[in-house]
């Protein structure tokens, strides 16, 4: 007897360098996991819901390594400026606009994007997250949110996230897994840094930070300490427990060496990258090293969307062009990093699998709309041309979250309402007034 | 009386580096052209038919300036291979396999789904074109159409596609215009290009073409000639009527000095280039030249999908990448390209504009979705987060083809179930067969 049953659908895996797909199988959870996949029997097996899935390709729910959900409140607010601009000029002034109610409504509506477009787990990085695991909590998706800090918050501050930590580590049914968050090695000073890691050795979890984005970022660091940010988090104590590194584009050779030993990953956004004019570098670096990378939207005042599919389709295309070599970043290499990847930089091994014992977290892509037709190559067609709003039904640990392209968790048309009142106070900018300072 | 009233919807304005909207209008039809936009008056005009749009963006049709829509059928067949392996080894053997048949049922299909993406026109470069003028009178879709030959099917062949351009000139209430089509330079020797553009000329007619789509092809002309491909063209008498120029990637400053004094035009289609790992080349170059750039989606063996507004968002990211420089490629550069740009490639100087005397070629997009939201700046969303089933209303030539995101000229199931039982032929490559051979 199943708590929820997906009926007669197509299963994707990717294991080993290869992938395939399972057609007419039946997927039967219960509780939080899935516990059986076989090819469907004539009868209907027992269970208390079924989904009849017929023809929808079964995915593992994506996963985005890397979001500041709360900031799709900005969505198209700030285009076609520098990245030092985008910070001293718009963003970090913006955001000191923000209630704590603002940024619960951002979430939801975040994560209400998110679950539309197939997204079941997200690690945010942002502040006031005690709202965010709210909405994490109501919209049922799964989460691994840091309280993310600047070092001239002050130690006061620190200790208020230690909190956040404590009180939400492994609520809602498990869901939410909190990270120490200190936001980057340009932000927060060497002894912030040890701190952070202490805090985050003592509560027994990990830190989730922003690292090496730009070049200018390591020759800030070779300049004020002598070593690169990466090294900077060997040297605080910060990769004595897991690590989400955001970004980490330019690691040099022997960051790759130490991120390799280290319980570490990196969360890769090609769509705000390629957005922000920035070169793109070449994933075979980390690859080679064999540091898993996973994907990521970043926030959506850059990206504009929270919307995995459209990372991957960028990821390929950026990937393949950035080596001048259309053999590199295949299919089966491509939904590797985003779904094992992906798993692996989150640190959750019951993740980025469709397998008897993982996690339910799951998305039913429907296959037949116009641009899933012929259907030669099912995975082809995820990655080149399928649409966000394929996305038919999504599970999170054993519930269902969308059905038929509906969200059940969350109202969206309160969510506008909410956030449309808003609008005016936080798209003002008041002179002098910003919530830190980008280095230039 | 208008024929067609579109009510309350906001309009997309692109003149002279600025966009801007002008919300709650009245577009007004009479026969195939606008004759009337004004802010929507209290009282419903009369008016045979009406659209109500309240909250629908406008915005002037898209136009795919280089397609072989047929090659749909293709879609997900041939993915991470090296362009030489993709002709040879794969696409051209696969087009032996067509028949004209298969070639009507394609059309059908890729012209189902560019309706579906808000395309109204396109430039189709493909062979048995009798089949897809057929669909294009069918379809309800503008289109330029060109049957493509190679110099080794012989005179006799352009001889035919002559008979095509007659046929079928000014056909389906003006919605079609025919053009020669040689394949391009490396495919067809000088004396078939020169007999192309006297046949060209004699027909009143232009030509379609393929040009150094990559620093190969421009090598190999200058060993075989001692000139480039573009100066090919002015040497046979192929510039002496309108062309429009399929990728044309690596013109020399020659060649753009040339080009820009030309009735000429290039198509851009970055995501093709992208996927087969091709280097980025900056549209800078034809932007300072003043060559028109238009936007395309190749075929959809290479680039899976026939979606302009994909293509749209992939160039802007390309551009700024390739550029290193955030402050490229800016909205009103790209929707510059995206409208007036794409309307110049095609020669139809009524098209890529929502104004009075232009033709009704017009596109309702939905922002109503998560991705449309915040709407601080509409046009950034339409660039970076609109998504292609956000299109809910498309017209052409003053006629309704989709309306609710229903396509009302086209059976999209019947399209399906007859493609789907030629699936298993088309997919059979016969050694030794192929269609042409690709020079390496």
């Amino acid at each position: 007897m199943f708590d929820v049953l997906i009926r007669n659908c197509d299963v994707l895996h990717v294991k080993d360098g290869k992938v395939w797909i399972d057609i007419v199988q039946d997927i039967g959870i219960v509780g939080q996991r899935i516990v059986s996949i076989e090819p469907s029997p004539a009868e209907l097996p027992e269970a208390s819901r079924v989904i009849f899935a017929a023809g929808l390709l079964a995915i593992p729910g994506l996963m985005n390594t890397h979001a500041h959900v709360p900031m799709v409140l900005f969505r198209g607010m700030v285009e076609d400026v520098t990245v030092t601009s985008w910070f001293n000029d718009h963003i970090w002034p913006l955001e000191s606009n923000l209630t704590s109610e603002d940024i619960y409504w951002g979430a939801m509506l975040g994560m209400a994007e998110m679950i539309e477009n197939g997204v079941t787990s997200v690690a945010d990085h942002y502040f006031d997250m005690d709202e965010v695991a709210q909405a994490v909590e109501q919209s049922g998706m799964r989460a691994t949110l840091c309280w993310a800090v600047f070092a001239h918050g002050g130690v006061e501050k620190l200790e208020r996230t230690c909190e956040f930590v404590e009180k939400w580590q492994g609520k809602a049914d498990g869901r939410i897994t909190t990270y120490m968050g200190p936001h980057a090695p340009y932000t927060a000073n060497p002894d912030f840094l040890r701190l952070s890691a202490q805090k985050a050795k003592e509560l027994r979890t990990g830190i989730h930070i922003h690292v090496s984005e730009t070049q200018a970022q390591v020759d800030l660091s070779m300049r004020q300490y002598g070593i690169t940010p990466v090294q900077q988090l060997e040297e605080t104590g910060i990769f004595e427990v897991p690590t989400i590194l955001g970004h980490c584009r330019f690691p040099t050779e022997d960051d790759l060496k130490l991120m390799s030993q280290r319980e570490t990953g990196v969360a890769h956004a090609p769509k705000t990258y390629m957005k922000l004019g920035e070169t793109e570098v070449q994933l075979k670096q980390y690859q080679q090293a064999a540091v898993p990378v996973g994907l990521a939207t970043d926030g959506a005042a850059s990206s504009n969307t929270l919307d995995i599919l459209e990372q991957l389709r960028m990821m390929v295309l950026a990937q393949k062009t950035a080596a001048n070599d259309p053999l590199y970043m295949t299919i089966p290499e491509a939904l590797e990093i985003a779904f094992r990847g992906s798993a692996r930089v989150l640190h959750q091994p019951d993740l980025g699998e469709i397998e008897v014992g993982k996690f339910a977290d799951i998305a039913l892509i429907r296959q037949d709309g116009i641009s899933s037709f012929p259907r030669y190559n099912p995975a082809a067609n995820l990655i080149y041309s399928t649409r966000s709003s394929d996305v038919d039904t999504v599970l999170c640990n054993g519930k269902v979250l969308l059905q038929g392209g509906r969200l059940l968790t969350i109202d969206k048309a309160e969510i506008k309402r909410e956030i449309s009142h808003r609008l005016e106070r936080l798209s003002e900018r008041v002179p002098g007034r910003r919530i830190a300072t980008y280095p230039t």
